[in-house]
């Protein structure tokens, strides 16, 4: 495996691999890499000739009272993940080679951006948007993987993708969990005992918000409370947001009436958790709830 | 030479062309092709293995006041232009095409887009880096010509390209000028008779700013000054901006010790025009004022 730090170095490779016609996998990471990694790791092996990993915390992705000096780190390990999944390149660019002095382009996708983590983090998104658009100018991937657990991310990053033309099929994996239910994240390493016994809540809430809409509950408003009335038996958690939404638009939603997605995110201690379920509404079939396959369904890629 | 109209079709046109190892030139234009357009194009003919011209009025850069509707349109002629200078493709995308149903991603330049035209048509940059981001993604150039007409425009796609990592390398040639000095433009012809001929009298104001600084002044409010007495002459002009700026940030200066770019934009009835000069200031050696050869110097392109 051959680490790469400078953009335009790995530029080269790249455009050199293209002019051969091989295909080429990426995985934009900010390191810590976990199973949940790992499996996108895995997946882009299997979809293209020749792998690109990336490791950078990216800063503009983070506010000012946010976690970015706290954000894990882990390089050695991260490479060495990295070559035991047979990825052909760790890109690592330093944080001057991406941003130098005068630096000043801006990103936005404004209309998935405006809600949610985007509400709670302002500057998050477009941090997200714009270092994905280097990131995608330098390694020039044919396919790009990332995982459901950050569901608004890869809905924004679907979009800027279509919008900008930039020709780079996204491809969503779902959220790898504990075995308790908790999404696997690179934050998780930083919960105390205490704070990581309760931390599955989150998902537990989900399920609950799901099983509403299986049995039939229609109405957004009461989904959304079978999902708080889980948060709020634990003092340990606040909540930032728990919502019923459009899987494509994110928009909240009043009825259920086909598919949505339950979006949460709470905090436990110094911690943000973030976490989703898409969900098919039960469809009435010869006057009979029949349920739908919905667990793994996730909105299509939009044709470029 | 081939018409293209879809995004699609024209991004499989280059990606075919570039694994063969043939380098790609651009010239994205809104049509209504002149003199200035037909350097270009020349310039990108010998630049370049293959041609790529795009013809697209670009609504997004227009304010809600501004010309988009009266904007000159002559699409015939412009491929026929595009035929002679021997393009390979006429690029021609409909607004459809280039902003469908649900499109939102904006790209932002912010420091090099705050000022001049920037002040006057506020969103118009935007409008111009969200257009070129989009062209570069689907043409995928090696290089791509601006004339230096439009300077503040060519220095944010120069900033604009190196920020993203677009991999593109800009090239910036001169303006092309009528008899009288008016810098060639397609709103060029929406002057009366009258306007006409009193339009070149911008680039005299210019002329005038050069001459003082050449002759040794060195406050630029006093080569600001030079400039406004000319075009104060005119009745039928009225100046929206006449600066005196480092070529680079386009900031303005207030002593000229190297390097200037004279910035102006005037309106004779309704129809704005724009034009610049750069200009190096005269350096003292053993004593004597030597003029240095600054006509055609711009910035060079910073290393990707």
């Amino acid at each position: 495996m051959r680490i790469i730090r400078s953009p335009a170095a790995m530029a080269a490779w790249s455009e050199g691999l293209r002019r051969e016609g091989v295909t080429i996998g990426f995985v934009p990471t900010m390191g810590a890499l976990h199973d949940g990694h790992r499996s996108l790791i895995r997946a882009a092996r299997l979809g293209s000739d020749a792998l690109v990993v990336s490791v950078f915390v990216n800063p503009t992705q983070f506010g000012p009272g946010e976690d970015l000096t706290r954000y894990p780190r882990s390089l050695a390990r991260d490479r060495a993940l990295c070559r035991r999944e047979r990825a052909d390149v760790c890109f690592e660019p330093t944080e001057t080679a991406m941003y130098p002095k005068g630096y000043q382009t801006v990103v936005t996708v404004p209309e998935i951006a405006r809600r949610w983590e985007g509400a709670v983090r302002p500057h998050h998104f477009q941090g997200v948007a714009t270092v994905v658009t280097k990131l995608f100018g330098i390694v020039r991937p044919h396919f790009a993987w990332f995982g459901q657990k950050d569901y608004q991310q890869a809905m924004l990053v679907r979009q800027l993708v279509k919008d900008l033309n930039l020709g780079v099929k996204i491809i969503v994996r779902p959220t790898v969990r504990e075995p308790d239910g908790l999404a696997m994240s690179s934050r998780n390493v930083r919960l105390s005992v205490e704070e990581r016994a309760v931390a599955a809540m989150l998902y537990t809430s989900l399920q609950e918000g799901r099983e509403a809409i299986r049995r039939g509950i229609t109405n957004a408003s009461a989904v959304q409370k079978a999902m708080a009335s889980v948060i709020e038996q634990e003092p340990l958690l606040t909540t930032d947001y728990l919502a019923v939404c459009d899987p494509r638009t994110l928009e909240p939603l009043t009825r259920i009436t086909s598919k949505a997605v339950l979006l949460g995110a709470v905090r436990v201690g110094s911690v943000r958790l973030i976490d989703n379920l898409v969900v098919s509404a039960p469809r009435k079939r010869r006057g009979k709830m029949v349920e739908r396959i919905s667990a793994t369904w996730l909105p299509s890629p939009a044709p470029r």
